[in-house]
């Protein structure tokens, strides 16, 4: 292989996002300078936020500009090293894009560049231990604040933040509800992730199942969906409840801004808290998250899935997966194995 | 004067308030029972949260009941003492409701009664020291923690709580810019309440206002107004700012649930939190606040205007002067001068 694959962003989604939106294109593969790192990307990790990323506006990262790969978190090996920190083959974890080959500059600062420790499967930084683990951490614990025998209700449950999100409140001694689409994801939160009860936005009626299923009323709620879903969970939140906006995928491809929930005075008659992060601010306390991620995951209070496609023509379409509902847990490609 | 004048809850509004909502009644004047004491009501105090009290639905506080006495508060004087820590012609603060007499028992809970220090204007208990003047307090400073260089923004600023709560920010060396609806109002708030600048909603763009006042965005918002003017403050919202939700009077006469803020995603990408709270919370640290307010307006740092109604016939058209924003500061209306 002597060529870089690419994909790059053509021009800007207006509601789904769809292969026209990227260009396939070939490059050189980059030579590393002095101090550099090449590396080829193995595996790429899929967020919802890097729809927010394809737009031109002001957000917490630049948007990716047009001609540009598109931004997405990796985890790669070295190819080829000329920074004595890193030795071919290390397989470490950046920010490789949608591209064969990156050259990174470790210690300068964006992209960063991090080996990945002996014994940690190569696709758990992109997951588990990585941006969505530490965004179920940092968003459960540092903003929602449960206190066992609290209820937490999480949105988006299936989902690889949502997931860990409610397994974090279990194992803090929280009653945990779960909202996903589909008998399949209730399913696998029930029965393998633990969660004491699940609602099926699909089939079943949110508001009246919150309810029923939170006789308590919700102390925390954890919500990567917005919309009405955030709507029919603020209808049944206790006093001083805690809503960690963690995102709002309901409107990531809504090609008109969409309308917030009725009833935003919830939150003063009940005198609740809605707060929003992003976990790039938590990045300098990995040390903390990362080894007690580890720990759950080894004792088998954490359980993580993810949902692994192939083929690099499938980069874009893997995007929409998120969208569509159709990933159950963290959604990867793999792109090649390690060497 | 043998008669008890009372303006009883007739039928639940939808939409507007207005006169057909009460019925007009006359009841003997109660008599104190051993411990309780007869008080005439002087002055009543409007706010917008009252029109909440009006709907049968779950709050902070039950629903005043068809046929009960319209709940308000009130500065009494006591007109007839059976209990040994009160004395006739006492001046006192109680809710007394849109009647001329009712009997409280001091010390049995709700409804308290509290009498009025020496040396404070008899309707400061409703407004700056009352109620508004506690509100604007707590909220700023517990739930929107102002530090000196800020920039605070407050909606609904000339009213009786967003007028106190500008004046505090700016006591405590922020940048403030007040919201207010119409040259009046904004006058007052530039010339006599000294706010930093005044954005006027009825002839101005807000969002382009805000855009243009607070070139260092807003780090505090104190909103008591919610609907288009939250959602063009949250475009605006600095980095980790505190949105303080106090109340939301665009839509508290709405028949039909108002869609919230379409940017409720600005609070993800800019870190920042929107709460609620409920004054009477704080009520147990009054003694801290009320000396801070009363020295405030002492040295002459805070200011405050009230609007005095009179005619016990006027009492259901005094509320609707909230709605229609005819009020300029604490909205008051006198039953009688204390004897």
């Amino acid at each position: 292989m002597n060529t870089n694959r690419q994909w790059v962003l053509a021009k800007r989604p207006h509601g789904m996002v769809t292969k026209d939106n990227f260009e396939y294109r070939e490059s050189p593969i980059p030579e590393p300078g002095e101090g550099q790192v090449l590396l080829r990307n193995l595996y790429l990790s899929f967020d919802p936020t890097q729809r927010g990323w394809m737009e031109d506006r002001e957000s917490y990262l630049p948007p990716v500009q047009i001609g540009e790969v598109m931004r997405a978190g990796a985890v790669a090996q070295v190819a080829e090293s000329r920074n004595p920190e890193f030795s071919k083959g290390d397989l470490v974890q950046t920010t490789g894009g949608w591209q064969d080959f990156v050259v990174v500059t470790p210690g300068a600062g964006w992209p960063g560049v991090s080996k990945i420790p002996e014994g940690v499967a190569p696709t758990m930084p992109l997951g588990v231990l990585g941006v969505t683990g530490l965004t179920a951490y940092w968003g459960l614990l540092d903003l929602g604040q449960p206190k066992a025998g609290e209820t937490v209700l999480v949105s988006g449950a299936a989902g690889a933040t949502g997931s860990v999100a409610g397994q974090i409140a279990r194992i803090k001694g929280c009653r945990v509800v779960g909202i996903a689409g589909g008998p399949e994801k209730c399913q696998w939160l029930k029965d393998v992730a633990r969660f004491d009860d699940v609602i099926d936005y699909k089939n079943e009626n949110v508001d009246q199942r919150i309810a029923e299923l939170c006789p308590n009323k919700v102390d925390v709620f954890f919500d990567n969906v917005g919309g009405d879903i955030l709507e029919a969970a603020l209808n049944h939140i206790n006093m001083r409840a805690r809503v960690v906006l963690c995102g709002g995928i309901s409107a990531y491809n809504a090609t008109e801004p969409q309308p917030g929930p009725k009833n935003l005075m919830n939150l003063v008659i009940m005198r609740a808290r809605m707060e929003g992060f992003i976990v790039i601010d938590y990045m300098d306390r990995s040390h903390i998250a990362i080894p007690e991620l580890m720990g759950w995951v080894q004792s088998g209070e954490l359980v993580y899935k993810e949902d692994v496609q192939e083929g690099f023509e499938n980069i874009p379409d893997t995007l929409n997966r998120l969208f569509t509902g159709k990933n159950l847990g963290k959604q990867i490609l793999k792109i090649a194995d390690p060497a």
